[in-house]
C-alpha cells in the first residue's frame, strides 16, 4: 500500500513474535480459551443471532429474526476472537468451529456482496436507511476486523472470510465512496476496520474510505437526537475536537479508526488534535480504573470532572474502546502514558468484565456498589446494567465477544519494536522474538510474578553481535523503580529510573538478565479536587491494580457487627500494608446523624469508635463472593 | 358521600377562605396570572395540542395530530390552572378563556364519555391497548382534577367540564371497576383525581375505583420494561413498600392518591404504610432543595444516599407531586414536617422552575451546573435537560402548566382548620377568613416580609365570645424561635418556641396581634456523611431558602480572576453573612493538582490564596443572568 509517510514511531509485533506464557494474564488467556469462546458462541446459537446467518441464506428473513439491530457484529466479534485464539495456540478444533461459523456467513452475502441480516429485504427497511440508529456500517466494521484478524495470523487461510470482507467493503466504497452518499454510520466503527483491511489486503481505497468517514463526521450528517448529535460524535469534525464526549464506545472507536488514519497518511494535523483530546479525556473524563462514561442514559461520557463512582456507567466495552485509542496513539507517539492507560484499563475494567469462569460478564463497571446485587441466572438473558453481579448474557451482548477478543490477541499489546530496539509495554511472563528492520535478530524471555511482584526479568535468549535497544515501561506510580542489569558475563549494574521509560542499549548476549523493579507497595490515592464526587475519599492501588473494599469482607472483619460499606471510612493515618499477603486497611465507623431530615448544621466529627483492619480486593476480583456493597472510594474518616 | 371514618386531622380551606395579599408568593401568582397562563395557552395553541382537540371533533383524527402521547394532559393542567385563578382573582376575561377551551375539549367528548386524542379511532391504537406508556387514564385524571378545581371555586359554574368528567369517570369506572379490566395507568395520576371528583360529586364509585387502582398497583400487572416495574411503582403493592422508588413524578401522584383514599376509607394500614415510606424518601433521597429523583436516565429515585448534585434530574413535576404527597400527609397527621417539605420544595423547586417574567422553565433542577448552558430560543421548543438556562416550552411540556395550577391555587396551603381553629403552614401577606364547625367566627390578616424577613404578625380581624386556638409551624431549621402575643388591650407575653408547632389559645378580640419570630441569619449546612456526592462540602440556606453560588458573581467579586465555581472552596471559620442585604461566604482559591493524570498521593492542603467574600443568591433566582456555572454545595478548602 502506498503511504503518504507514515507517521508510526513503533510498529506492533504479531502473535507469531510475542506469546504469553503465563501468569495473570496467561491465565486469562487460558480462561478464555477453554470457557469463554464455547460460551459465547453456545448464546449466539441458543439467541438465534448465528441462526439468523441461517435464515437470510435460505431467502427465509426478516420472518424469525432474532436479536437486537447489531446482533450480527456480536458474530463477527467471535470470529475475531476465534481468529486471534488459533493464532495464538492454533488449535484445530477451534479452526474447525470457526470454518463452520464463517460458512454460515458467508452464506448469507448477497451477489453486490451486501451482507446483513436486518436491512434490505422485502419487509425490512431499505440498506442504510436508517444510518443514525441501523449499526449497519459498524456490523460490517465488525466483520472486516475479524477477516483483518484472520488474515494477520493465517494469511493463507482459504476459509472465505477475507474475500467475504472485501466484497462487503468493496460495496461501502461503492455506495460511500467520494462519488457515493455523504453519510457516516451513527456508531462509528467501520473507520478503523476499513484500514485494517487497507493493511492486510493494501488496497489503498480502503483507507481513502475510512479517511472519507473520520472526514465527514462531525457535520451534522446525522439528524439530530435527544441526546444531541454529540451521541454520535456528529457534533464537532475531529480535527476540531478537543475532549471526548458522547457515548463512549463510538468516541473509542472512532479515535481509535482516526488515528490509523492519521499515521496512514501522515496528517500531523490530526493526529495532534486526537492527542490533544486523549490528554483531556484522561485528565478530566476517566475513572481511576481507567474506565470512561459516566453516564447511564446514552452511556456516554459526562462533562469535565464528572465522575461518580456509583453511578459509574464506564462499559466494559468503552475499556475496550479506549484501549484501541491509546494502543494506536502509543504506536504514533511512543509515548509511555499511552501504555500505562492500555494496563490500567486492562486490569481494571476489561478484566473485571468476566468472571474467574469466564462466563458471566460485568456489562457495565461501577466504583461503588450501594446495594447488593441479585445473581443473575445461568439460563437467563439480563438487562444491561441492572445487577451488581455478572451475568451470562445480556439482550445488548457486546461485551462478551469484545471481552474475548481482547484476551485472545493480548500478546499484542506486550511489545513494540522500532528502528533500533524492542519496547515492553506489558508485563507478563512471555517470549519475544522479533527480527529488526536491518536483520538483527532480538529473542527474549519475560519472567515475572507481575503485579503481585514487582520484579520483571528480561532473560536475552539470542546473543546479537550488534547492540539493540531495550526499552522498559515504568509506569507513573512507580516512583522509586530500579533498574538492575546482569550481564551472564560481567557485573550487575543498577540505577534509579524514573517514570517513563528506561532503556539498555548493548549488545546483548544469550543470558544476560535485565531487572525492572516496580515498587508495588500498596498505595494510598485522592483524586483531583475537581472531581466531587469522590472528594474526602481516599483509594487504593498496588501497582496497576485498584482495589476496593467489599462488604464480604468488612462482615468478616467486624464479626458482623458492620455488614456495609456505607457505615465505615478509612483511617488516613494508617498507610495501606500487607498481611498474610492481602492489603489491609484500617477503618472506622463513621459518624451518621440518626435524624429524619439529612442535612443540618456541620458535625464536630466525622469518625467515632475503634479502628478495624479489614482487607481489601483487586477491584477486578470483586462481586466473585455473591451479592455486596463494594466501594473504590473510600471516605477519610478520624478518630 | 358516605366515608367509613375518615381519618384526616385537618381540613383545607378553599380560596374564598384564604387569599395571599402580597409578598414573594403573591407576586409569584401576579406573574402567573398576567404572564404565564397566556403563555402556556398560547404553546398549548401554536404547539397543536389544543388543536388535537378539534381535530377529534371534527372526525379528523388521526391525521394531523400534535404532541406526544399525553399532551392532552396540559390542556387539563391549564384548566385547572385557570381554574384556581378564576376562583383567586375573579378575572371575567379569564373565565371566557377557560370555557373557550372547555367547549374544544367538551366538543371531542365521545357519547360513550371516552375522550382524548391518541387512541381508538381507526388508524389509532385501541383504547386502552397501552397502559403502560400511553398515558390515557393519567390524562383523564389531568381532566377530573381541572373538573374538581373549577367545582370547588366556581360550584355553579354551567360550563359542562364536571359534566364531562363526570361521563369520562363513568366510564372509567365501567372499564377497570371491579368487574372490569383488573389494570393501571403506567403513570399514576388518576388515582388522586379520582378522589378529587368523589369529594366534588359524592360519587363513592369515584373513590372505589381510585381505592382499586391503588390496591392493584405492585401486582405486576403492568409489564416488564428495561428500567423493571419499579419505574411505575407496578413492583411492590403501596401498603408494603418502604420507600419511594422509580419515577419520581409517578411515584408522587401514587402515593398522593394513595393518601386521599386511605383517609377517606379510614384505612389506618395504608397511611401508616404511606407516612413510612414519606419519612425514608425524606431521610435518604431527597435533595436539600427538597427536590427528588436523581436519574436522568428513567427520571427515577436513585438508591438510599445516591443524590448528586449535578446530575440531579430533580424534575419540577416531582417537586409538585411531593408537595400534593406531603400536603395530603400534612392534612391526614397534622404533623408539622410535612409541611416543611412543602414549604422547603414551594421555594426551592416550584420557585425556581419559572423566570422572572414567567415565560421560561427548568424542566429539571440541577443542585450544580458544571458548564455555561446554551441559552434557549424564545420561539424554539427545548428538550427537557439540555440547558442550563430556561426555555418557553420543551417537547414534554408538564413543567409549565404543572407550576401554573399550583401557584394559582398556593392560597389552598397556608393554612388548615380543626374543630378548635386554625394553623398557619405557609408564611405569606394573607387574609384568613373561616368558620369552625360549631360556628366559631375566624378571621386575621398574617402581615409578614417573609422570607426576607422572619417576622410573621398574625393581626385578628375580628373578636370571637369563644377562645379558638391559632397555631404556627415553625420550621425545623428554626432554632431559637421566640413567639409574641400582643393583645390590642393588655400587656405582651414572649416565650421561645421550640422546631414544630406554636399555639395560642384564647379568646381572641379584633386587633390582637401574635407574632413569630423566626431566626432568618444566614447558616452552613451539612449533609448526612453517607451522601457521598456532597462530602467535605457545605451549602447555605437562609430560611426556608437555599442559596447558591453562581460564576457571575465569582467573576464580580474576583475582577474576573476567577470566574468558574469549579476554582474556589468556602471558609468553613467565616459563617455567612449579610452585607448590604446579600448573603456573603468567604471563598478561597481551591488547589488543583496540574497534571495529566488526576489521580495521585494524598496532596498537603486544599485551598490556597487569600478569601474573598462572594455574595450569593436564592437558588430559586439562579441563572436569570445569563449562562453561568453554578453550585449549592460549595466544597470546603481551608488555608
Amino acid at each position: 500500500m502506498t503511504r503518504t509517510r507514515p507517521v508510526a514511531r513503533l510498529r506492533p509485533l504479531g502473535l507469531d513474535e510475542v506469546a504469553i506464557t503465563g501468569g495473570f494474564w496467561g491465565h486469562r488467556q487460558h480462561v478464555n480459551a477453554t470457557a469463554t469462546l464455547a460460551h459465547i458462541e453456545g448464546w449466539l446459537e441458543r439467541e438465534g443471532w448465528l441462526g439468523n446467518f441461517d435464515l437470510a441464506a435460505a431467502g427465509r428473513l426478516p420472518e424469525g429474526r432474532r436479536g437486537r439491530e447489531f446482533s450480527d457484529s456480536e458474530v463477527y466479534k467471535l470470529l475475531e476472537a476465534m481468529a486471534w485464539e488459533i493464532g495464538r495456540a492454533g488449535d484445530p478444533g477451534l479452526d474447525d468451529r470457526f470454518r463452520a461459523i464463517v460458512a454460515r456467513v458467508a452464506a448469507a452475502q448477497e451477489p453486490d456482496g451486501y451482507l446483513g441480516t436486518v436491512f434490505g429485504r422485502p419487509g425490512q427497511a431499505p440498506r442504510w436507511s436508517a444510518l443514525e440508529w441501523g449499526h449497519e456500517l459498524y456490523c460490517l466494521g465488525h466483520l472486516f476486523q475479524a477477516a483483518a484478524a484472520r488474515a494477520t495470523t493465517r494469511p493463507d487461510a482459504d476459509d472465505g472470510l477475507l474475500g467475504a470482507a472485501r466484497r462487503a467493503a468493496d460495496l461501502v466504497c461503492e455506495v460511500f465512496g467520494p462519488d457515493g452518499r455523504a453519510a457516516v454510520c451513527g456508531h462509528a466503527e467501520i473507520e478503523p476496520a476499513m484500514v485494517a483491511l487497507a493493511r492486510v489486503t493494501g488496497e489503498r481505497r480502503y483507507l481513502d474510505q475510512a479517511a472519507l468517514f473520520v472526514d465527514r463526521r462531525g457535520h451534522g450528517l446525522l439528524p439530530d437526537i435527544e441526546f444531541g448529535r454529540a451521541y454520535y460524535q456528529d457534533d464537532v469534525p475531529v480535527r476540531e475536537a478537543t475532549v471526548l464526549r458522547g457515548h463512549a464506545v463510538r468516541a473509542g472507536y472512532l479515535s481509535a479508526g482516526a488515528v490509523d488514519v492519521a499515521v496512514e497518511r501522515g496528517d500531523d494535523e490530526l493526529l495532534a488534535a486526537l492527542a490533544r483530546q486523549w490528554e483531556n479525556t484522561v485528565a478530566r473524563r476517566t475513572y481511576l480504573t481507567g474506565g470512561q462514561g459516566s453516564h447511564h442514559q446514552d452511556e456516554a461520557f459526562g462533562q469535565d470532572w464528572a465522575l461518580p463512582p456509583d453511578r459509574a456507567y464506564s462499559e466494559t466495552c468503552a475499556g475496550v474502546g479506549s484501549i484501541m485509542f491509546s494502543w494506536r496513539l502509543l504506536l504514533a507517539t511512543g509515548r509511555p502514558q499511552h501504555a500505562d492507560l492500555v494496563e490500567r484499563t486492562l486490569f481494571n475494567v476489561v478484566a473485571t468484565s468476566p468472571s474467574e469462569a469466564g462466563t458471566a460478564f460485568f456489562y457495565t463497571n461501577t466504583l461503588h456498589q450501594r446495594v447488593p446485587g441479585t445473581p443473575a441466572r445461568d439460563d437467563e438473558v439480563s438487562p444491561r446494567a441492572a445487577s451488581s453481579l455478572r451475568a451470562p448474557w445480556f439482550a445488548v451482548s457486546c461485551c462478551p465477544p469484545n471481552v474475548a477478543r481482547t484476551l485472545a490477541g493480548l500478546a499484542g499489546y506486550v511489545a513494540t519494536a522500532d528502528d533500533d530496539g524492542v519496547q515492553l509495554h506489558l508485563y507478563a511472563p512471555a517470549t519475544v522474538r522479533t527480527t529488526l528492520p536491518d536483520g538483527r535478530r532480538v529473542a527474549f524471555d519475560v519472567e515475572t510474578g507481575y503485579p503481585r511482584s514487582g520484579t520483571v526479568a528480561v532473560r536475552v535468549r539470542d546473543g546479537a553481535a550488534d547492540p539493540w535497544t531495550l526499552t522498559l515501561r515504568v509506569p507513573a506510580w512507580a516512583e522509586g523503580a530500579r533498574l538492575r542489569v546482569l550481564p551472564a558475563d560481567g557485573p550487575p549494574t543498577e540505577e534509579d529510573v524514573e517514570p517513563g521509560t528506561a532503556t539498555v542499549r548493548r549488545a546483548f548476549a544469550d543470558g544476560d538478565v535485565v531487572e525492572l523493579h516496580l515498587p508495588v507497595t500498596p498505595r494510598f490515592t485522592a483524586a483531583d479536587p475537581r472531581i466531587d464526587a469522590v472528594r474526602g475519599c481516599l483509594a487504593v492501588e498496588r501497582g496497576p491494580e485498584v482495589l476496593c473494599l467489599e462488604s464480604v469482607d468488612l462482615a468478616a472483619a467486624t464479626g458482623g457487627r458492620l455488614d456495609d460499606v456505607v457505615d465505615v471510612g478509612v483511617d488516613p493515618t494508617v498507610p495501606p500494608r500487607e498481611v498474610d499477603g492481602a492489603v489491609v486497611v484500617r477503618l472506622r465507623p463513621a459518624v451518621a446523624p440518626d435524624g429524619s431530615w439529612p442535612y443540618g448544621p456541620p458535625p464536630g466529627r466525622d469518625g467515632t469508635g475503634d479502628g478495624v483492619d479489614v482487607p481489601l480486593v483487586a477491584y477486578h476480583d470483586w462481586a466473585e463472593r455473591g451479592p455486596s456493597t463494594m466501594r473504590v472510594w473510600m471516605p477519610v474518616v478520624r478518630g
